[in-house]
């Protein structure tokens, strides 16, 4: 009894559309996992590894969403998406979509009301992990929006990752992966602009990278101690016992004037000198760093 | 026996000049490990308490300077200590000075050559802690420059801290403290607009950092997998198999869009989206993101 019932929750249907390498891996993932899976891409020879694995191919897009109480949607953008459900919105009502591919919190809202008018569940979704790592239980995807849509389909969700429920907010899960998309890049542009500042002394990356990713930055930039500053952040509290924004600029000119004088890329650090000039110009004087926080919650005056 | 030759090694007379924050937490400290030590200060009243605690106060610059084999300087900038040093241009002859202030690898080349002309050898160094921890086991110095300074006033500076030198280049110890600034301020500034923008849909940089700093950037970008990376940066090469720039540019036009929309400061960005743009259009298409690098060891084109 055990076992059928297992079996039972593990042969739920579920459709997928969109085989690009994402979505392959998302198939694939569900397929090994024990879902019966429907699967559609606009290229149908895509699905030929899938459908000698066990999985169905539909022939039209109207036909795969109504295989399956939920859709799982990987496209491009949202544009896509609406281009390629519109033939199905019949197929689409009383159903769930779940939409993974990337965009904005605007675009989430948006195709909340378009699923909506279509009588659809929508969940959005956002892939924190690349294709190799779906599947593994330290994959995590983010969701919001529709918390029953979310509650009655937890086991194909749960079978592609780790999944989040971040709120109601549909915008939630593409805003979540867009700021901590926004500190990767700005972390390693950071190390890549540090390292072409030694290296302009014919220092190599790997040796700067003994004393800077393997002392200074873990000790004095450790992610744990940036999260314990997190409530003063949300308090506006930044008191200038350790450093003060004039002791920043002062580093953050030193940074940029030596960036000229290498001979190297210096238009980031003088926009991090001109951000702690601002502060301090807009009443910031005397306070720590993190009031910086305080420039970048309001938008860019234009010029 | 033993005693008394380590009592003479720790009496090692030191002259400091400069008696700000930090200087004054040097002194302190040289003071506390037994140096016999001599300080001078524009403002002379700011040695009282250490003079208390059995410093020697000198009348002049050149007093101070004659007083023992080796003078630490901690002023504002390269400046600032030619004006103070140069009366005491006799006293140098013969002696070591090691130099603590801030600048760039330009400003300690002259340097070099400014001691030289008054027959004194020169040792550069940075602080990377701050006045706080000096002395403490951890607490890393940076020297380049004269590494026969360095190997004969090991004392005094391994009493400070931790000293590490860096090489012959006297430019090597700001630089490397330059750089690792750098990446310190542009990781900050990764996590203040990230928390800016999940904080424009009323989401707690608290409830952000669980996520952000508690699971995706230990995760995603470890500081020890960097470092792996590496030598990669040394040998320019890219491979774009698990991500290529086109698929950056694609999420770093979303976080600037994002931040548009959500009327947030957009500057930071769209800067790293245009260096991605600019990263393509100059032959890099198809690598990884580390391909920036190249970019960035560039001077910024002038508009």
């Amino acid at each position: 009894m055990t076992t059928q019932q297992s079996t039972d929750q593990q042969n739920k249907p579920v459709t997928l559309v969109g085989l690009g390498p994402m979505g392959m891996a998302l198939a694939e993932t569900l397929l090994k996992k024990g879902h019966s899976l429907t699967v559609w891409n606009r290229s149908p020879e895509k699905a030929d590894g899938l459908v000698a694995k066990g999985a169905r191919r539909a022939a039209t897009v109207a036909d795969a969403v109504a295989a399956s109480p939920v859709t799982i949607v990987c496209l491009t953008d949202y544009e896509t998406m609406y281009k390629v459900l519109e033939p199905a919105a019949e197929a689409l009502r009383g159903r769930a979509l779940v939409n993974l591919n990337s965009g904005t919190p605007t675009e989430a809202h948006a195709a909340v009301k378009w699923f909506e008018e279509r009588g659809a569940g929508y969940l959005d979704g956002a892939i924190m992990v690349p294709p190799f790592l779906v599947g593994e239980p330290g994959a995590v995807f983010l969701y919001s929006g529709s918390q029953s849509v979310y509650d009655q389909h937890l086991e194909p969700l749960t079978s592609l990752g780790d999944p989040r429920f971040l709120g109601d907010d549909p915008g939630l899960a593409v805003l979540y992966n867009t700021a901590m998309l926004d500190m990767m890049y700005t972390t390693l542009n950071g190390w890549l602009h540090a390292t072409a500042l030694v290296g302009s002394a014919n220092v190599s990356a790997e040796k700067f990278a003994e004393l800077a990713l393997g002392w200074f930055m873990p000790v004095v930039v450790d992610y744990a101690g940036l999260a314990q500053q997190a409530p003063d952040l949300d308090a506006g509290n930044y008191p200038g016992t350790l450093n003060t924004l004039e002791m920043n600029l002062n580093a953050l000119d030193h940074i940029t004037r030596t960036s000229e004088e290498q001979g190297i890329h210096s238009e980031h650090p003088r926009l991090m000198k001109e951000l702690a000039e601002r502060a301090i110009a807009e009443g910031h004087s005397g306070k720590s760093y993190l009031a910086i926080y305080e420039l970048f919650k309001k938008a860019t005056p234009r010029p």
